[in-house]
């Protein structure tokens, strides 16, 4: 019998690929179930999805089914052994639940570090130079607002990357070309990292050094509010915070608060805890950069991503394990 | 006798270097004119800047005596020898009138190159990822635009630098950082350019091997319209045209013809052809990004050209000639 693979989402950029690199292996058919009930009704014995071993998963598909909590990974299929996530966050899966039932679970790192570390490039530059409010003002026919007290050139500026994984190795990279100083600090010191990334193990330490506060760790229980009023309060005056992680792993009331009193300068978005919501709040401050979840927005990126997904498929079929498997999952 | 110096325009960030650097050899006054007439009349003998032997100028100034046309310059004092500008680009001198008269002119190159660099990047990365309208459809409330098809990461991609001066050298480094692809076309090879800059001497082969092009070129008389109809149209279909140098180098219309038809996928500037005025029709495309002219708009970088000038002046008075003498002159 030829294994089947179920889409749970859309392939936009890579169709001729899922035909190359799965079309003689597998059955591949795609989700249409418009709610969580139709969907587990669809995955029992004598549905549509029955007997599926693999899924592609992408966000897009919370929107019909929800996320992949708990309660909706305890009705997959036992025939379902692998879940290939496209996206470099996979917080939108209960791994540990999908461990606790032998279902595997991988994701797409490397796909999405050059696009997410240009977005958090993007908004450095944007916030250190004040180009958002610039752009706002000509399009409003007022050509440009008076050069504000905290613009600055990047260059010899010190950047502190939390979480030096690939996307915040790749943003060191193209911030040293300015070049700035590059901080770091992260659970483990990464011996991978050139000489030219100074470590902190002490990250009360790293802060009190930082110009830009740039945040790239993943969101996981213990992630959450990582960034609040105290740590916010050990940056210096004047200080900048760039996120392109996810938008819970701030504090947002203690961002505000520091916004409003000037120990802020500005900050750079591209993340918020409840997209697509944006709090209303943050339109008040002319000088932030707010991007709508770009990170990898761009067909470049996409197809990547999904071509990635699609490979971990691949692999588990044809060698029985996927290269990108989460890190949770490592010792299985 | 104290030599004076005149400020043609407004010191704003480096008033205390002034004192440092003039202060002990230099009786410094500042211009009051509010029009050219009385400007003119002020210089004469018996007037306020009677006697003067150096002045520092900036494009404010145009605003009230206009620019040094060569009407202007005719009619500077005889005691005058150097005119420092603050700012890379000197269009607003007539040098070959100033030459005429014996009177150096000194720009401030180094100093820009850093912030100019930057803002083509910028434009770079916002025309490929399409930032401005997405953080136009957020303000707007309207969460993320779909993925354009004309979004893409910068991985890979071509880009040409026409004129690889000072600032073309810089965006080239920070570029090749992600990386891309670097061609560029100068009047001559640049000695200086590290390997992974390909020179071509021939300006339309490089255009067609371009995903974008970046203009780097120093407005004279036989720069304007230089990129027109003709090489615009040597571009590939779907090309990106950056423009942080001057507005009328590009012939405008021409350019907006090839956005209309699609020859052209985006345009990032940050100069136009009349500024302050911008041409409402490119207000009409949703994917270019549009800055009014923030190449160095920024206190760090404001400061850095105004000690530049003042240095050029500081070097004149005390060994007769400043650094930055331009090209014109260079021979004198």
């Amino acid at each position: 019998m030829v294994p089947r693979i179920l889409i749970v989402g859309e392939l936009v950029w890579a169709q001729e690929d899922c035909q190359k690199l799965l079309g003689d292996i597998a059955e591949v058919i795609t989700y249409e179930s418009s709610d969580r009930d139709t969907f587990v009704k669809e995955l029992e014995p004598g549905g549509k999805y029955e007997g599926i071993v693999g899924i592609y998963r992408d966000n897009t598909s919370a929107q019909n089914i929800g996320i992949f909590d708990k309660e909706l990974v305890n009705v997959l299929p036992s025939s379902l052994k692998w879940i290939a996530h496209n996206g470099a966050g996979y917080d939108q899966i209960d791994v540990l639940a999908c461990k606790a039932r032998g279902i595997f679970v991988s994701n797409t790192p490397g796909a999405v570090d050059d696009a997410s570390a240009t977005t958090a490039l993007y908004l450095l530059i944007s916030t250190m130079r004040n180009y958002s409010i610039a752009e706002r003002s000509l399009r409003e026919g007022k050509w440009k607002p008076a050069v504000a007290p905290i613009s600055h050139d990047l260059e010899g500026r010190t950047l502190a990357i939390l979480g030096l994984g690939g996307i915040g190795m790749r943003l060191a990279q193209l911030a040293h070309a300015f070049p700035m100083r590059i901080i770091y600090h992260s659970r483990h010191k990464n011996l991978n990292a050139p000489e030219w990334c100074e470590y902190f193990e002490d990250v009360e330490e790293m802060l009190a050094q930082a110009d830009v506060l740039s945040v790239h760790v993943p969101l996981r229980e213990e992630t959450v509010g990582l960034v609040g009023e105290e740590w916010i309060r050990k940056l210096p005056k004047g200080a900048i915070i760039i996120n392109t992680a996810r938008g819970k792993i701030i504090d947002e009331e203690a961002m505000i608060r520091a916004l409003e009193d000037g120990h802020l300068a500005s900050i750079g978005l591209d993340v918020y805890p409840n997209e697509p919501e944006v709090n209303p709040r943050l339109l008040e401050f002319p000088y932030i950069t707010l991007l709508p979840h770009m990170g990898t927005e761009n067909q470049d990126s996409q197809r990547k991503m999904e071509v990635r997904a699609l490979t971990n498929l691949r692999d588990f079929l044809t060698t029985g394990r996927g290269w990108d498997i989460v890190t949770e999952m490592k010792d299985l």
